[in-house]
């Protein structure tokens, strides 16, 4: 007899903190790992390197017969373009819409939640890019296959953060007792702030905020990072914080962010640049970071030192993101 | 030698009622298939349901090495996602273009049937979404290979007629003796106008058309279904209709079908709403159906009623397309 | 241990000519290919014909599990689907973007070096179309994987020319001795300029320019073939070309050149039909051809004349770049 199953009312459905068994069931925010599950998704893109690396004239049977939905309300080439190559390195088939808004046309007005449901109905798994805050969540509590959060607006991008913290463990090959200096504009960039968050939970951890006056950390996260017992100063010395760190984390002064206000813009973005005189007094074994893209904040003679790590770290997203897809469709 | 095989002229192939042997060229309109036809084609689309079910860690081999054509002259994002997943899960393969107006811009100025000889020389089958009515039939009498029509304009979409059939006969399990109310748009919904068409090919039918003045049935569609026997009557009273259905088909109403006259489309569009009161009266055994998108035709608390099928109803596309992918390339 | 190897430093990479072993590393512009490449290339093409023709039913797996990135800086649908299905003939997979300049937006900067750094990390072959002439050599020189031009701006479009060649070659069954008559807008078709150059490098050809005397053939190209001993003669009577030639290649006057003088572009335009009167006087053994898109500088009447080689011309684009990706990916 023909199933009559009905569609599940919207559930206030929370992503809880992964346990032991890693029973991973979507990917909403940074907040929903534990030290755990991190340490378990890094291990498995550890293995997704030696996954990539037989692919040719082999592909992988991973994600044979799997079916991922890139629904892009807003286009983010370099987001999906990572997400479709990890699919396509483990075997798996990609739908791809990058202009999702048009399911939701003004005319139309179509809810996330009615597309979501109708998506679900071609794909294994939804990979959501959205303009709203909270999408992502909304999305997830409407599919019964999983959703990942590939940036929804203001809110959280997940994955971003993932690759960041796996790119120190990778790089510096630990994350207890870092260093880290955050550079650029720390109170508009969501990808430092869920880095602070993340890095938190481990022991030892030591930030560094270089700003400029106008885009400084918000007192949210250095009063999350207080009462996570994790030390944290401000500096306006960026060669002498580069000296003391294991990374460099630098990021884009976003014209954006300024409105009209040009000449505050121009005052921050050339004051903190990552050169080869910051390389100079940089410790051997660390690193810069930059989650891309950059404009002038790293200059372009930087990128052949072995220390200019942000290619590898944006490399590094296909395999934090195939390490996700594994875990969500198939598990570990 | 080197074969040099002419263009074939345009002809004016007409799709054929199929027979028995199920000769499925090209899938154009509605009007082309015969009762047979349309059973030939639910029974694949039934079996396609086990295809799906098995694709995880299995890609299917019945279209392997298949390549299919989505060339979309306007954006129609959930049918070019449900013809592609369709053909993935059969495993084939997938060119999208979604911009094909491109390929005959303004200043190029390239014919239909030129683009057409072009993408035939990449690819096994087109599937071809277009602004002008007519463009598929002139496709399918350009291209040697198979053309499916996406929905041309004010012309047909002969896949989502078949689909909405079938759910009525896999909802209810017969379609003959199917007793169909209409609700909302008639008048331009291509939607509901091919539906009519082709349940007219079963038995006792009975159609109640249930929907604001202003956008009534036409009187073609009304002439022919009295000349196919089938009886319909007209009503404003939605809660005795649907007492007495298998079927409610709500549709919705287009607001730029009224152009200045937004109060007529305020005033038709409150008018028949699909509610928990419509459920109430709804027989045990019907079900309400939607082509979706929808706006409010049908509240949010409806969708948790087994009985509210239109999220089934865009699954069987997949399944109808499947089925119409497999018939055209490698037959039954 | 982790391998931090840096990122080239960008080198000026200039594609030298390919040598019997046919190390092809990118493919950035017609003259990197000496008669010796090109052979190689053909002989390539002509054996994907039976890999394309047996691939129904069959999945090759010449490129099982590579990738390739499409990155479209300017959409052109014709050219990337050509590519995409190449790719896919031959099992391997695709990686699209048409709004490649989403990358490097206006607010964001970032250098085409540091997007295609990204890019590779994700992919095993670049396809690029660009705006900007030069544009493919500089990826080339920065990306670690192989590169291939597809159309950088006013500047080149080599696998244009390789397909024509190929093409001139399939059809009349040589290369050597070929008399060719080029018609419509000589002064600013890339196209008709890159074909006088490959031919150039056989034996004993003839060219003949037929063209309105305002986008006449430049003097670089006509002093080039006089200095590669090519005989070459300007016309004005089509009919007598046609009567001597092997192949007429006709391409489209391109109003977008003239700017305001609508009346230059009228006079141009309808100067220079091939039409049935042309077909009356080639030989036998003789082609049209045309880059296509075509408006009505070829009418319609001709298609069905096998002498009509520009779709055959098209499909051997499919052929061409079937061989060159193998060639870049595996090798001969």
């Amino acid at each position: 007899s023909y199933p009559r199953r009905a569609v599940a009312a919207p559930a206030s459905l929370s992503p809880s903190p992964l346990t032991a068994s890693l029973q991973l069931g979507d990917v909403i925010e940074a907040q929903q790992f534990d030290r755990q599950a991190l340490n378990e998704i890094f291990e498995v893109a550890r293995e997704m390197e030696a996954v990539e690396r037989s692919s040719h004239g082999f592909r992988s049977r991973v994600l044979e017969g799997y079916l991922m939905a890139t629904l892009f309300y807003e286009p983010s080439t370099r987001t999906r373009l990572s997400f479709e190559a990890a699919m396509r390195r483990l075997g798996g088939e990609v739908l791809t819409t990058e202009n999702a808004r048009e399911f939701s046309s003004a005319a139309k007005g179509e809810t996330l939640e009615d597309t979501i449901r109708t998506v679900e109905g071609y794909s294994d798994i939804i990979v959501l890019r959205h303009f709203e805050s909270g999408a992502a969540r909304r999305a997830a509590a409407t599919a019964e296959i999983p959703v990942i959060n590939a940036g929804d607006g203001p809110g959280q991008h997940p994955t971003q953060a993932l690759l960041d913290v796996y790119t120190i463990k990778r790089e510096i090959g630990r994350l207890d007792g870092i260093k880290l200096g955050l550079v650029g504009d720390l109170a508009n960039g969501r990808t430092v702030r869920s880095l602070a968050y993340l890095i938190a939970k481990y022991q030892n951890i030591k930030i560094y905020f270089v700003s400029p006056d106008v885009v400084k950390m918000k007192d949210d996260i250095k009063e999350y990072l207080t009462s996570q017992g994790v030390e944290w100063e401000e500096s306006s010395d960026l060669l002498d914080v580069a000296s003391r760190c294991d990374v460099i984390y630098q990021t884009r002064i976003q014209k954006e962010r300024f409105g009209e206000r040009i000449d505050h813009y121009e005052a921050a973005r050339g004051k903190y640049i990552v050169d080869k005189k910051v390389l100079g007094v940089l410790p051997k074994h660390a690193v810069i970071m930059h989650p891309l893209p950059r404009l002038d904040e790293i200059t372009v003679d930087v990128d052949s030192d072995p220390r200019a790590a942000y290619f590898r770290q944006a490399k590094n997203g296909l395999y934090i993101r195939m390490a996700l897809l594994k875990l969500l469709l198939v598990g570990h």
